[in-house]
């Protein structure tokens, strides 16, 4: 029972790798796939960031228009880490593969807060606004802390 | 009132164009970020193309997951061509700038048909989504040809 039970993990393991990579003919796309779409949560979280810390003037529409930017974009990123990309052109840690777990939870988190940071601008308080970035920052950095070279 | 209204156009674009120009810190980051933008259409435009060409079976919830991408994403490179970002490690031509009309008209043509793209893959009738798919692949096309340098 047992073993049929691994067989069947092993099984679906496969099919889902499979499936994933078979969206990308390379695995150097997929590399340049991630890093296009943390290429851009970059720019707009820098743009939220400067709101919350106060370095630009708080302007509703604008944290808004980024933070649903940040949310839809945080959707992306993940499929691209497939079997295979942990070398060439990238800074992702082999630890991705080993403790996937871990980063897919790292990953849904970052999903998670920054739904919420969209509620938070769609409230135009300023101060939820704050605590939601927070949030989103520290599920960034969390996950480049444990998953992401130097 | 002819100078007046002149000063005023002038006033205006060079505010547009600060506005635009602050978020980015460097012309490098603009050219970098609508790569990006243009990197995530080309990967998901190629998985709806696939389908669209029958090179893979049409699913279509992933014809709407990809064209809700698509959508999303295709609002976001054309900030990014900000003044003084015609050279370096980019094929915009400098047609951008000098007909910049011309160039935002196309932009907002593959915006609209994008939706349209949405619509027809949320309908689920794969001859809708074939003939949306090639009026957003051509609307790419239109701008690529008289914008992008080969």
């Amino acid at each position: 029972m047992k073993k049929i039970l691994v067989s069947l993990v092993v099984a679906g393991a496969s099919l889902m790798g499979v499936s994933a990579q078979a969206q990308f003919a390379k695995p150097e796309d997929a590399i340049k796939y991630r890093k296009a779409a943390f290429t851009l949560l970059a720019a707009h979280n820098g743009r939220l960031g400067a709101m919350a810390q106060g370095r630009v003037p708080f302007d509703a529409k604008s944290a808004l228009d980024n933070a649903e930017i940040v949310a839809d974009v945080a959707k992306l990123p993940w499929a691209a880490f497939v079997d295979g990309t942990d070398s060439g052109e990238t800074k992702a840690k082999a630890e991705i593969w080993k403790d996937n777990a871990k980063f897919k939870d790292y990953a849904g988190k970052l999903q998670a807060e920054s739904v919420k940071l969209v509620a938070a601008a769609k409230s135009g308080n300023q101060d939820a606004f704050k605590t939601a970035f927070g949030a989103t920052a520290g599920a960034c950095k969390a996950c480049h802390d444990d998953f992401r070279a130097k």
